[in-house]
């Protein structure tokens, strides 16, 4: 018999529904990270970040080669990048976070390519103007995550196209639309820059190689819905004579609503977080629209605990908020068994958040003076 | 009734056949080019170019429309271009002595665009390295032809990708798979930069007017084989807000063999006559290919006499070495009387050709201290 099916989708350009990650992991043919894998990067990074402790990054392909290499000396280089939509939320952090945690245990350099194209193709209504101005506002945000600026290198597809457009090329020349159309699932109704996109977010895995005529293993950090670009390029890196990128996988940070899909910010911005919100606004929102699995009055609550599995505020505090391991088994604890209420989680939450937008916001300030310092010249 | 189908084809990609430039004009949609054009056209110029009164150049699209701008002090730049996929052979000079003699008579600039990332994508076997080889060597053919270089800028598609990307990205975003496959002939088999490729050839036609920040008319000289990528921009260049390019279109010279398809040097050579054969080259290549329209014996000749109108020798004087007009005729009666014989046009042509490669040789050798003059930058 068929199974109901769940109604959620997972493309780079569309996460809907609630996200079966088990399902995704045999779907995209990707391995769960394992305590295995988990050891050996403790080994190098002498601690554990706890998004790989929690299993937030979950998955992987080809972890175990890039840290074979590592251990022969052949350091690997990061690639990860942002779609220059919109304003950056909270669900964008995660993997910026972790990110920079890889470059400082692994001392790797990272190229952080900005999609200004993509966004264009894919967004009906938007405009190359507008595309530059979230390029120019999100490297704000993701300078101001602490990069080091001596190891980063941030690409514009449209400004590096000298550098992105000729590699992209090697990409596109083995890949045929069958191939997107099957990735993607796209129709002779995509558009032509949509096509061929894919080639260009491929590129930059290769880019460090390219430039110093010697291949250098990649790891790639990001949500588990870019995964499609790598898994339609996988041959293609080979052919080319290049290593494949290794790839972490991370989970997505659900919107305020609940936990399906993924936050996002092109919509209506009741179900995200900005890191330009003031601390009244996130006040606000957490307190009016963050989806609670309390129940419905104190009293109840107190008798049969709340669920933190379907309660946005524990999961932000899970996901990104909280890495002290034991507060937060404590945090868990407390709201199951009904002893802390929704309306206190949310203020240890909403202090958290303030706490770091206060301090990201000023980086993010300074960040204008050091932007020139990052771009790939 | 079915017509009988002449085998003939016409794309981007592939000529063949014998070419039925009637049914062009009318599958293309463009306009012939008739006396009253023509006229306007000598208005400004003082004079017709030999490859306009033979009809050489036959049809175009907006030309009296780039004429009443030109008359109202809106004065339009050319652009033309090259994909170097191999040497250069006079089936490739036509086009562009035409495009010279536009840039003095009308002081035009003029945008010559190489598409190294079409023949890439295109050409199975052509690396990159072969196409950026080509390149050098196609512009120094370009420039021996005595291009101004104050008002002639060389874009690479590759090495100029900052430039032409983006534009074409806009382009891209309004052309789907469905019309390049109706345009183009491509299937799901084709590659995704083959499938994106019309777009940066597209992109030129207003790269001026983006530089500039205003709307510049654009006149492109092309053979008639380019025109779909054209056509399928058409309605784009309006929707973005850019003047349509007008076009006029000039026929193929046909290779040694035979009035049919095109002069082509990416097969084997014994069909093309290279810039830079050698004087013996050209001769043994004439005398042992070049089909001829006379009769099998000179007795038969005398008297039957020959037909210039599948005369290769005769086609070339007429389309490239012979702008006398007068002088011409002279050759096309005597050679339909008889009087002329094949051997002796041949020996005309021949010295032709010599005396035109000898000059375009030595100015092809000083071209390689030019090119840098010509890179936009």
């Amino acid at each position: 018999m068929k199974k109901e099916s769940t109604k959620s989708s997972v493309t780079p350009w569309e996460v809907k529904g609630r996200i079966d990650y088990d399902r995704l992991i045999e779907e995209f043919g990707v391995e769960r990270l394992n305590s295995f894998t988990l050891d050996r990067i403790k080994k190098h990074a002498k601690e554990l970040h706890f998004m790989l402790k929690r299993k937030i990054f979950f998955a992987h392909r080809d972890l175990n080669w890039v840290l074979d290499e590592y251990e022969k000396g052949n350091h690997f280089f990061i690639y990860t990048g942002r779609g220059p939509s919109g304003p950056i939320h909270l669900g964008h952090l995660g993997t910026w976070i972790f990110t920079k945690w890889l470059q400082d245990k692994f001392n790797a350099e990272l190229w952080f390519q900005f999609t200004d194209d993509e966004k264009f193709l894919f967004k009906q209504n938007m405009s190359m103007e507008d595309a530059e101005k979230w390029t120019y506002e999100n490297m704000l945000d993701v300078i101001a995550l602490g990069f080091d600026p001596k190891k980063t290198h941030f690409i514009v597809d449209t400004k590096n196209a000298d550098l992105i457009y000729p590699v992209a090329l090697k990409f596109a020349k083995k890949i045929n639309f069958s191939t997107v159309k099957a990735a993607f699932g796209m129709s002779n109704e995509n558009n032509i820059g949509q096509i061929f996109y894919t080639s260009m977010q491929a590129a930059p895995a290769v880019i460090p190689s390219v430039l110093k005529k010697k291949n250098i293993p990649c790891l790639i950090p990001l949500a588990i819905d870019q995964d499609p670009h790598f898994r339609v390029a996988r041959d293609v890196y080979m052919k080319l004579g290049y290593y494949k990128p290794a790839i972490i996988h991370g989970m997505f940070l659900p919107p305020l609503s609940g936990v399906s899909g993924k936050m996002d910010s092109s919509g209506d911005q009741i179900n995200s977080i900005l890191t330009t919100d003031s601390p009244k606004e996130v006040e606000m929102k957490i307190k009016k629209y963050a989806f609670s699995g309390g129940q419905a009055t104190i009293e109840e609550h107190r008798k049969k605990g709340g669920n933190p599995d379907i309660d946005v505020s524990f999961q932000y505090l899970r996901m990104l908020f909280e890495p002290d391991d034991e507060k937060l088994a404590k945090l868990e604890k407390d709201y199951r068994s009904g002893k802390l209420l929704t309306s206190e989680l949310k203020e240890i939450l909403i202090k958290k958040i303030n706490d770091f937008l206060k301090d990201h916001q000023a980086k993010r300030k300074l960040a204008e003076k050091q932007i020139d310092k990052f771009l790939y010249k």
